[in-house]
């Protein structure tokens, strides 16, 4: 789930995000790669939709068009900062002497840096005003957290400055817990403040401590040597005890990967050790323990006795091997090697791009497209015939929380918006990820003085589903209407794991949320493991995890009062009028209202529906307006009760669905430094659920995608996804008066009779025009793939796009 | 669910089903269909796929193949009789005197009729030897259902005859009844022999006595006029008292459609009627009451008087209208006009087919397809690298069980095979029900002397999923893996509505059952109804109905000695030894086998894992090579307990998963004519469970797809296929050593380092000819669709196989 690197916690700093995010010299200007990528125009894959001449007559060509270009209706006020903005707020903030801040690529462990500046989103009833009605734009703020390292107790600190544009004078910047249910003026604990000396002087003296077992079991050492082939990483987050507040962390020796596969998750050696962190001293560190074959031993010298004394099993450790590497490998299947069937689409793209303010139409369906370090990808203003069905869509959190028989798999609960998934969403594969012909954007995001732009990182396209939207046939006739849908996707990889995120709208007004997770699990060490997961390779275990991905969804039922109500199909046992006393054993629904925020937490029902409604909102037939909110493919929450590892930190993972009222001051379900305090987390989701009523307000749902994940031996090398995927759908219900479904062209209707010219077709004047498409399936250029990012450093002009760097 | 003309009842009649199944004049034969295709070849859909002139220079082509012909390694002994079986065999029965065989289309209310001629499914231990050794093939017999009307009490009986080929001397028929749980010689009472009767002189009496009242009340009649527009059709199956032994049945008044539209279930009028069905005099039958605005009269003179009195509210019916129908309607999107993203096959089909044998292979994955009456479409010898995964899949039974307010709604409880699936597997629209590229077969059965095959009735398709099978990106590279399948579809339309099959393999090894239902919902009176549905027009409830589908699923890991293994994740409280005493709240799974059958039926735990295996077989880790069961999209079990309707006609959907011990005697979980005696069916599946060992003994899964369906505004005109999907999938478990979806070539690795010329791409030689399609999206002439069977009745030379008719 997460970088496994001896850089683990280098995250946050630029080194190792520029490092790590993009490729490792990440000079070279998008300019020039569309330069590139022009030269080479083509082969593109998008060839296959670009118009070409008729050259034969049996075909016929027509305009396709890309999507088309087009203006939203207003300002995308969640849409992230600009260039100008961001620039100058570090500029600023750089000036302002209290903050002592130095720029990240100078700063020492004692330094205060700048991580994150981000747009402050704006509260809802403010934006409302504005894309609802005739008020202006809300007054713009950026959010920015700060490293305060410079101190024996470093923390984090989240701030609000404004407003925006920065102007000498006008511009001031504040503490900012307004959003936390913690109110320590935003500032939270950094236990990440020494890393460095963490993953560097502590653990080369340990390993150097024991060298004479490791090279003694495998030949093998983690000393700070150049021919070094072990490293260690482990608990996350550390662990902290809530009664004497002491922190400590258990970590697992790793063998390191000798080839380019990210096999570094699955290479444990199943020898851990316990340190104690006792402030920034790494002197006043102490090494408290060793772990190996089930025994636990105080000291060093304790394990060092038994070792030799052949008291512990010598097991032989995990090595990258062929077995774990993603590259074709075993007899190919027959006919494997011909081009598989693919999506094409003969007209080109069928929506609409505002690229610039991130805005998005298809069919009925409009909205605008934000974008965070934290969570990347959210949906905003999601709106069906141009009614808002919710406000705001997009990832909270995701946590994967391991078990295992040993110290580290046993404290592993990762929560990865402290990684961030918009740092790690990587430049989409088309033809792979997305359908050569999906259209493209760009996210970008501003951390360590730098913008961050993740070129082609953001997809959208249209596809037919494999079956059809709805069909009849009878002994006259039949008639079938597509399933055309459209998505937008991106892909975040959170160090070992791949996350798939998915929007998708559809023609009947209901849409869905899914992720699908691939990539490589993190595994155990098998020795004494049996009850935690399969044994999957020689020394490797399968270790449990749960996966849970929070979702906020802002639902907006015509409009903002709004009101869950649960229908459940239950059996019932009744006598009717007609019945003549006879008890009949049949089913019926039974509805209910939550009231408050007490009853708004639970868990999917296989036999109830649950939906969102406005009560003053009937349709003509007296049944209220509503929409459900349903599990697709399976959803869980936390298998785990009470966490060891978590604390307070994920209360939001406990159960399938949540319901709030909905609050600026509880606008997140969680902070990304929430694992830096579990037990006092700046946002403890719990404290949302005080009983307040939940009768005609706005409501906010909180709901979990997630999976119970005992990976097998089919997840080597990689999980696939297939069998990782989760869904939740939004379907109108009693919205409408009848589907629909019915509105489109793309159906058809054939009567028969049986007689030879008895059949007629109507088509309903679906694509008329006949087009042809030439499709190539090797004419691509995936060569232009740099899984790069545009790059711009502190103190850039914001009006040379292209430029990168200062020096450039 | 059902037809609900007033034929109902005549579906098992060579008459009707010629009628309603096929279109009205089968006479065209299918040699002139294919001519008539041959000459529109260039505009068939298929020619997509046709190798054509390259034509430009930019664009190559290369060899497009359809389908490969291939044979199939043995005879498939589940694929039905030939002709010449079946018209023999008729032949045969014909000339036995003490049967009395009249001919249905000569054939009255009271003659002996000959209803279907199948094959007899060989036992699966006579199968396995042929099919896994060198035994020859087991020795056919048939299976034939008579209809023995010539009686004051009629019955069905279940005959075998053979051994096949007829041979006079040799063959026989007997009594069959060891694949049932009730030992009456395969005897079944028939409670539908007076069909014509009922829907005839009864119901027009009962019409013309109250004619005064529906003409007041909607202008209308039933009373067997020209222009009447009403009809009556109700309970099924029929009350029947389990005490007295008493038949009643409650029908309701419907109106009739006036256009095209099949929307005859959802045209209630609210007024119902109760018959005692006393023996097969109509004299002796009587009216024994009626049901109106919530209130019951015991007799017509009670209704009149309170009707004339003005004690009863009058309220509209449902009539035919627009909203109904399902032609495109509203407003059309933008953009809808242009032709959507559709798929395509670059280069033809990647399968092989043997359409005698109708025998499969896609990559890996071989199986056998068999068809049937009663549950069309199933599949048989599933292997995967020639290992046998699956002995047997198929459909046994659906129930649609509705509830309501009202005496028809309350006791409809459809079991669908009553009707079969067969006969109803209409022909496929390609590039709607399947994409154009699929190769399609045709579907044969027997019945009432008369073969009828259904054209393009099935459908055989790869695709891409619109998600990768397995992905990994990193810093330095990015590997991704197409996630191709193939799919195996038909399409059942009982009456109202349609049930679409999907049988669909991955590269994984994994394979999945998917059904859908879309068509018209069957619709209540809204009357009262509000605990049974939403008021979903002006007259109409959306009747709450279950849809649960019952599937074997004969499956073999590795051999036939099999166990149940299920695996929970639960949370856990513990110590370890490195925990220094301190509990740790964390989780770990529970692993426990299913001793017998009494622990052989259970629901799907959110939680937990249920997988097949044979304990002798361990992988060389160690574990158990496994196949795992799951659902995938929702399934669900019938809410109703211990219906009044359906008695011990369904126990096998009270629950999501039952396991039970192979045995021959148990190889169906329902008959068709179950609903003909609930309280003591042919086949009661509970009788199934009498504790026997599950531990290494050879297992039957059966397995429910379904969902609780409230119907709401949106299922009008037609249910969408997108909420009313059920899926299991199949996975293997621990089984390879590694994922299998490593060895397809339909994978790219592109390493990067972020210079310019630093990009490699692999792509594993997928694909690398080039290759061109030349793609038209309305090359298509669906104007060859006939929506019909091709009949042959007896007496005919099945030699002749063109010829349906003696008098062609």
């Amino acid at each position: 789930m997460k970088l496994y690197s001896s850089n683990l916690l280098w995250l946050l700093g630029a080194e190792a995000l520029t490092g790590a995010v993009a490729a490792p010299s990440p000079k070279v200007p998008w300019a020039r790669q569309m330069q590139k990528a022009a030269a080479h125009s083509r082969r593109m894959l998008n060839a296959a939709i670009t118009k070409r001449q008729a050259t034969n007559e049996t075909i016929e060509s027509c305009d396709i068009s890309p999507a088309q270009e087009i203006d939203a209706p207003k300002a995308n006020v969640w849409g992230g900062l600009t260039q100008t903005e961001a620039v100058s707020i570090v500029e600023w903030l750089f000036g302002q002497p209290e903050l002592n801040l130095t720029t990240t690529e100078e700063a020492t462990a004692w330094d205060n840096t700048l991580l994150i500046v981000e747009l402050m989103q704006p509260n809802k009833s403010d934006a409302l005003a504005y894309i609802d009605g005739n008020s202006c734009a809300p007054t713009r703020y950026a959010h920015a957290i700060l490293n305060f390292q410079n101190s024996s107790e470093p923390y984090y600190q989240d701030i609000l400055v404004g407003p925006l544009p920065v102007r000498n004078g006008t511009t001031r910047w504040e503490p900012l817990d307004y959003f936390l249910t913690r109110k320590t003026e935003g500032k939270v604990r950094n236990l990440d403040a020494d890393a460095d000396t963490l993953y560097g002087e502590w653990h080369y003296s340990v390993g150097a401590s024991i060298a004479d077992i490791t090279l003694d079991l495998w030949n093998a050492t983690m000393m700070g040597l150049d021919n070094d082939t072990l490293i260690a990483w482990g608990t996350d987050p550390v662990l902290q005890d809530p009664e004497t507040g002491r922190v400590q962390r258990w970590d697992s020796f790793f063998s390191v990967q000798d080839d380019i596969f990210d096999v570094g998750s699955i290479l444990p050696m199943g020898l851990y050790f316990l340190t104690e962190i006792r402030g920034r001293n790494v002197e006043d560190w102490s090494l408290d323990g060793w772990y190996y074959d089930g025994q636990f031993f105080a000291t060093t010298e304790e394990f060092r006795e038994a070792y030799w004394a052949g008291d512990v099993r010598k097991y032989d450790g995990n090595w990258d091997n062929e077995a774990f590497h993603t590259d074709q490998s075993g007899p190919i299947p027959p006919m494997d090697g011909n081009a598989p069937p693919v999506s094409v689409a003969p007209h080109g793209a069928r929506f609409a791009v505002d690229e610039e303010r991130q805005y998005v139409e298809w069919m009925d369906w409009s909205f605008y497209i934000g974008f965070s370090r934290d969570t990347g990808l959210a949906l905003y203003d999601i709106r069906l015939k141009g009614e808002r069905i919710i406000y705001e869509l997009g990832l909270q959190e995701a946590i994967a929380h391991y078990a295992g028989s040993d110290p580290v798999q046993s404290h592993i609960a990762y929560l990865d918006s402290f990684y961030g998934f918009g740092p790690f969403n990587f430049q989409l594969l088309p033809g792979f990820d997305c359908p050569s012909h999906a259209k493209f954007l760009n996210s970008s995001f501003y951390t360590s003085e730098t913008t961050v732009t993740h070129i082609n990182s953001i997809c959208l396209f249209e596809a037919e589903a494999d079956y059809l939207m709805m069909r009849h046939s009878s002994a006259s006739y039949i008639s079938a209407t597509k399933n055309i849908y459209f998505s937008v996707r991106s892909v975040s990889t959170i160090g070992n794991y791949d996350y798939t995120f998915t929007y998708a709208f559809f023609m009947d007004g209901s849409m869905s949320v899914e992720v699908r997770a691939s990539g490589y699990i993190q595994a155990a060490f098998y020795a004494h493991n049996e009850d935690y997961g399969f044994h999957i390779h020689d020394q490797l275990s399968g270790s449990m995890h749960d996966h849970v991905l929070n979702f906020k969804a802002d639902i907006d039922v015509l409009g903002t009062a709004n009101t869950i109500q649960m229908m459940d199909v239950v059996p019932h046992t009744t006598t009717y009028p007609w019945s003549n006393g006879r008890q009949v054993n049949t089913m019926r629904v039974n509805r209910t209202f939550i009231e408050t925020e007490d009853e708004g937490k639970f868990n999917w029902s296989p036999s109830g529906q649950v939906f969102i409604t406005n009560q003053e909102e009937r349709n003509r037939f007296g049944e209220l307006r509503s929409w459900r909110v349903a599990p697709g493919i399976g959803t869980s929450h936390l298998a785990v009760e009470n966490s060891t590892a978590i604390g307070n930190a994920a209360h939001w993972a406990t159960h399938d669905f949540y319901a709030t009222v909905r609050k600026d001051t509880e606008s997140r379900s969680a902070h990304p430094y929430n694992s830096q305090d579990v037990h006092d987390p700046p946002i403890d989701f719990s404290a949302f659920f005080d009983g307040e009523s939940l009768n005609q307000t706005d409501i906010v749902l909180w709901l979990n995608l997630g999976m119970h994940h005992v990976p097998q031996t089919a997840d080597l090398p990689n999980t696939v996804h297939l069998h990782a995927g989760s869904s939740i759908q939004f379907i109108p219900t009693n919205y409408f008066e009848t589907g629909i479904q019915r509105e489109t062209v793309n159906m058809i209707r054939i009567n028969y009779d049986g007689t030879e010219n008895g059949t007629e077709v109507e088509t309903f004047g679906a694509h008329e025009d006949t087009c042809a498409l030439q499709y190539e399936p090797q004419d691509v250029d995936l060569w232009g793939y740099r899984g790069d990012s545009v790059v711009r450093k502190f103190p850039f002009s914001p009006d040379e796009y292209y430029k990168t760097h200062p020096a450039d």
